[in-house]
């Protein structure tokens, strides 16, 4: 994969040596994002961060990876305030926007609509979720969170075994973090859900005709033992009918203190998508586990900024120049990142 | 007129030389808009770009060209974050807000209020659209585009036939636009409208008086010939006493191929403010001319950011110094724009 | 106090070293602040400046100070789009925010809820708001404008005598002022309220504690004699269980000319946390004053924006650093601040 000016719309598009390009990348940005050094690579650069639906999270990840880069961002937060209410079409949006920056990142609750934006912009698109459909940079950032915690475990993706568990039906994360390992080899999925919210089937097939093993299973406490990394995610609420049926399946798979020391072998990398729901009803990744050395979940936040900054990089053809442009930092930054 | 330090409220503000002493800045400005080079004159600067009523391409066309000349954006886009709903009054908000910026750009929906803010303000101001009555950089931008068209026809403003169609009682743009063709000469004008929605006579008997000539028409087919540009308007929905009266106008008047093909002569510029309302019952601009050549709707909104740029680099007076902070461009920048 | 990588969360951090310490920084941002010159010392950090309550005011002037001092600033104003409504915890907003920035400023409705978020924070977080609870900067800058206004006078803040109006039970501002007064000797204070509307017995006592001398009156003029300053406040009416309520009280205190001209001493400051109600029915100070030259109240926030620098430039341990990036304002300045 060429990445040099191109759309990131899907995980479909990577073969493994492009997703091991932007890891490497990735690596190369950790003083820039540790704040270390400092580097004005892109200075004088436009993002068109266009957020079409809420996500704090994400929009301003995504705008710090190209402050960091020393880029400016352009930013919109509402899809009431577009001009797609008067009637305009993506087709018209994306030609408007794309004269406007260098690179645009867009979410959209439509599935599909990020692709359709692309095809008429003329500049690069990253695809920031589009519904239920796709969110490649968070696969890739689950990815590259794998396979940075498991190598302080002395162990690699090839042939590791994760589980991952909850509303596997819905959760956009598990679907495309799946469709990336299928780049790997030999892989043991325990796939820990309620019936009803089962993985796909045919994703779980997919899988299986990879090469890797699937258990699937409804018993939590089995399904955790023996696994390198747990991925647990939250009940997709708004994905379902009602709350009324939602409730039925929030607070079945809980992970707490007591439960990974007696059924997690030690190490077991524990990661989730985030926002986790921790209120009382829900609560499926519990606070006494904040201070676990192997809760991973916010070094996979962290580590978003890596690879968002190495997408960027690698699109707008920079990956080599970085240094170039690089200083020192002087302001206060201690204590900041786990190194 | 003297850009320095002025205000930008109105269309009325402008004399000929005005006009083109804008349009030539702008001309100044596409190797840095079009990420050929890049500028940090206005490193330092900082933009208030204060939308109180939703805009995202205007607030992001503004946004982009202040970043364009190197300077810094503190933006709002919600007219219920203000102190205005708690009482405040114009003259505090602009007090207030223009110790923060060395410019402000303002929209809002009432009209005059822009120019009452102004009146308060430390700092200059440019109108971003008072509701229904000015949004001069718009008009600016089409005259711009007009010239630019015109000129690769060998044409020019001066002697020109232009057809202007659709909501012409409400289009606040095709009311800016006639008011700065005053200033030039021997103009036709097919003004193309159901008679309930026609150019206020006021504008009509204004353009005769400078010595334009003026036909209005309800026929479609016959006002599009021998123009050099058609100017077409969306039904102004949100003017209208209720949806039902403005779907009565709703698709009446709509340029597609075919009836260019038949009616227009070869060449004939097509420009329309957007949006375009794409809905099959609106649809005044059929996306079967998407790739024609005479197609100008996007090289209009480019040519916004030439425009804004200009102005802001007039009124803060930085016109002759963009080349004195400028440099090469070193990121992936292909095939944007049309040269 | 040690400012390096602290939070600003609550004026009783202060001692009265610290305060004076901040005036002294700030008095060093006014070049910077009214563009004479420009600094880049905090290029290539990052504000998170998370609102999630809305105020343009304060969310602009932490950005613009920000800006001033050569950071970038990203930013969110709306509740409804934050992971909080899906349930996540502030411990997991904080954990993950503070991955994308070097210092954070947050507003939220709910008080304690920024020391709660500080408490998960990587980076320096300042309350720039919690509800009825704090508001440091706010009282920072109240302080800083009376030293700065008096010091014209020849007076100093020990000694003064200073008359607080109106809505003294529920003003925020006037009870975090009060507090950084305890610093201070021998002040006293003309409480002027309406007995509901008192201000709370606990700060009286604190003051009377301290050596300051207290006077309690409902005459507004009687009670405005022989003052250096008058702090005006709005009714702060969404902190009333009614509007209707809080129109028993709106409009029974104000200060015109007349009133001053006849009951206030000459160069009295006239001060007001802004926004005033200027609405018929309140109008608390009124327009007639605009052009006094002892109403403080825009100097009051211009003089924001330098105490937000200079707690910046404090925190991130960049205060003796400015001069270093520093260069001259080459962009129209002219005439925007009051010397």
């Amino acid at each position: 994969m060429n990445f040099r000016g191109s759309h990131i719309l899907s995980v479909k598009q990577f073969d493994r040596d492009s997703v091991e390009q932007v890891f490497q990348v990735a690596d190369g940005m950790e003083p820039y994002a540790h704040r270390l050094r400092m580097t004005k690579v892109l200075d004088g650069a436009i993002l068109g961060n266009m957020f079409f639906e809420p996500s704090t999270r994400t929009r301003v990840s995504f705008g710090c990876a190209f402050n960091l880069l020393g880029g400016d961002v352009r930013e919109t937060t509402d899809v009431k305030s577009s001009s797609i209410t008067k009637g305009e079409s993506l087709y018209d949006t994306a030609r408007v926007i794309s004269g406007y920056s260098d690179v645009i990142v867009m979410r959209h609750p439509q599935p599909g609509s990020v692709a359709e934006f692309a095809k008429a912009s003329r500049v690069p698109v990253v695809n920031g979720g589009d519904g239920p459909n796709e969110h490649p940079s968070q696969a890739l950032l689950d990815l590259y969170t794998i396979k940075k915690e498991l190598h302080s475990n002395s162990r690699s993706i090839d042939g590791m075994r994760i589980a991952m568990v909850g509303d596997l039906k819905h959760g956009r994360t598990v679907h495309s973090l799946s469709q990336l390992l299928l780049l790997y080899k030999n892989i043991h999925f325990t796939l820990i859900s309620p019936t009803e919210l089962r993985m796909p089937e045919s994703i779980v097939s997919n899988l299986q005709a990879a090469g890797h093993e699937v258990t699937e299973t409804e018993e939590m406490e089995r399904g955790l033992q023996d696994n390198d990394t747990v991925y647990l995610t939250r009940i997709q609420e708004e994905r379902f009918d009602s709350k009324l049926e939602a409730d039925i399946y929030r607070g079945r798979f809980r992970l707490d203190q007591a439960i990974y020391t007696r059924h997690c072998q030690p190490n077991t990398v524990i990661m989730h998508p985030l926002p986790r729901d921790s209120r009382a009803d829900a609560n499926e990744l519990d606070n006494d586990l904040n201070q676990h050395p192997s809760l991973a979940i916010f070094r996979q936040t962290d580590n978003g900024v890596l690879v968002r900054m190495a997408l960027f990089a690698l699109i707008l053809d920079v990956a080599d120049k970085i240094e170039d442009t690089a200083s020192e930092v002087s302001w206060y930054t201690e204590s900041r990142f786990e190194e």
